[in-house]
């Protein structure tokens, strides 16, 4: 029941966060030629691999608050932390697209992930807490090592946003690519 | 449980679509004659149109999903997929529609309605192997006749674009009648 | 659980719309001035008005659909159509508060609430329709005096905006206020 | 079932709200710099303060409707009261930050905080009189020291903001940190 609403009210801002960006590939005023959409090739690539991310935070979400029982206040705050960390993607998306990868907006990206998956962590190792630790939650996230692999990736890439901008920018797309191969512990304890 | 999140998600997403397509119709500033409201006119029958794809993708994923029984990774992805290219709508129905339905603008319209059907018939197959080929929801939607003429009259459309835009047009809104028209095999099944 | 859906679908939307309006007042960029706030005022009471219009029509929308038994594709087209015309309230809503209530305005505001509630009449009775005549919704709607009233009064006002605003928009807010004092009828039926 | 709309549509609002708050955070257009994000700083503090007070309504406001057990048209226009005032928060929370926390915008923000506070006031007395004034919300919220603490520093606040910018931020602040103290009270209740 109350679960319930906690997940109703992430997916709302969930799927506001991941519409409301396309709001920043603005309309060509005026201009029906092709080439008036090329400088909106970038902020178009940026937003699909935004788009990716929070597809991947909600299924993972999902799967995470679909496995809790028990939901408690501080559960309640640790995801609305998550939810704030994500819901600036749109601003840093924009920010990157609109300057074409530039190294400043590439870092800032790259602090978001970061910021977003820590709150992720957070969460749940709250729900874990919560729900036993020998609970089948924990036994199906288990060492969590693609989670911490991911924070170590986005350490390196925003490490090397000034360097190599375009390494940073490949970070941040295999990472999406590592969590879009879909999460066999969690589906598994889901499917019994 | 799990599908209802899903819906949920997929409800949020295509409620929000819908409606900030509604903001391309910018409120003229300072000006209260009904003249000022001329040139809105095709932006209002471009978001009239996309308002009619976005009823019509939302009932039908509604049947499908609700005879869906199980869902998979795999579904949730193409769903992702599914919503994706709808989120583009409200670009390129602007675009259009500030360009009075210049060739350029029905052709790229055309591809994102193109894409988002190729993406629903994905998801439809996912939905029926993971339930079954025998399974009622299978023998409802048959051989898709529907579905696969809507997708070789959108590349139909998308060809003429720049020979004929008012061909285009008119095969989109044609479409758009076709699928408006209650899809008995569906709601057959659902009733029962 | 369809019902469910279709429930779900246009909270989603409803909520949209009412919260996308108060976009359209506009923050005074650098000026902190509380004279920078009553060029807003107009806008302010526009979107009053709208507001408490849309949380009637949630009101009574909810009230209705909890009602309704059985849900029908002619129901789901019925339902979009008055989404849609709904959709078109921030729009004529910021036309209007940013010309100071001038007649056109009011003109093009009152035929969107005219064709908002014909929408909402015509679903009503679909519904009625299909859950039976004689079904205790039948009872409780009765002869449906309030929502006729109203629309000879939306009538009444778009005729005389031209002439006469201020009664115009009087009629508009008394159309409002009438329907804010709860509708007994459906309510009962509601507790029961 | 009726409360669980109510919840739903709720939901929404607050979801859309505190996710467009962010649309204020405006993207700077060709400028790649850190230096083009200085002057977004207060309107990111003004968004992280409202974040959080919207955290806090949608908290306190699913817990209070947990509790309930009977939904009545009076509770109904009660949660729309409060929706309004909170969907004016985005207005005030972007005039604030866009000019660095002026006197008069602290002043404005602290009478939407007012009488956001009043309204969940009035929802709260209204859902325990329709519940029983002995049941266990009314024990569980008793005499609500802190809801009483919040209005009595909003008035202060709003009065100090002309001499004191800085107390009466600091006062906002402080109230948001106070309610982020899990509420114990209704908390018990509710595992219950």
């Amino acid at each position: 029941m109350t679960k319930g609403r906690l997940e109703a009210f992430s997916d709302g801002v969930l799927a506001i966060i991941i519409t409301i960006m396309v709001l920043e590939i603005k309309v060509p005023h005026g201009d029906s030629e092709f080439k008036a959409l090329i400088p909106l090739l970038p902020i178009f690539f940026s937003y699909l691999l935004s788009f990716i991310y929070l597809a991947i935070y909600w299924n993972n979400h999902h799967h995470l608050l679909h496995s809790a029982v028990k939901v408690s206040g501080g559960i309640m705050w640790a995801n609305m932390h998550l939810l704030f960390w994500l819901s600036l993607l749109p601003f840093v998306t924009g920010w990157m697209g609109e300057n074409d990868f530039a190294p400043n907006t590439l870092f800032l990206y790259g602090i978001v992930l970061l910021m977003s998956a820590a709150a992720y962590f957070i969460l749940q190792n709250l729900i874990i807490k919560k729900n036993g630790k020998n609970s089948k939650l924990s036994d199906a996230i288990g060492k969590d090592i693609k989670g911490k692999i991911s924070l170590v990736l986005y350490v390196i890439a925003i490490s090397v946003a000034f360097f190599s901008p375009m390494i940073s920018g490949i970070i941040y797309a295999s990472v999406a690519i590592i969590w879009m191969i879909p999460d066999k512990r969690l589906e598994r304890l889901f499917e019994d």
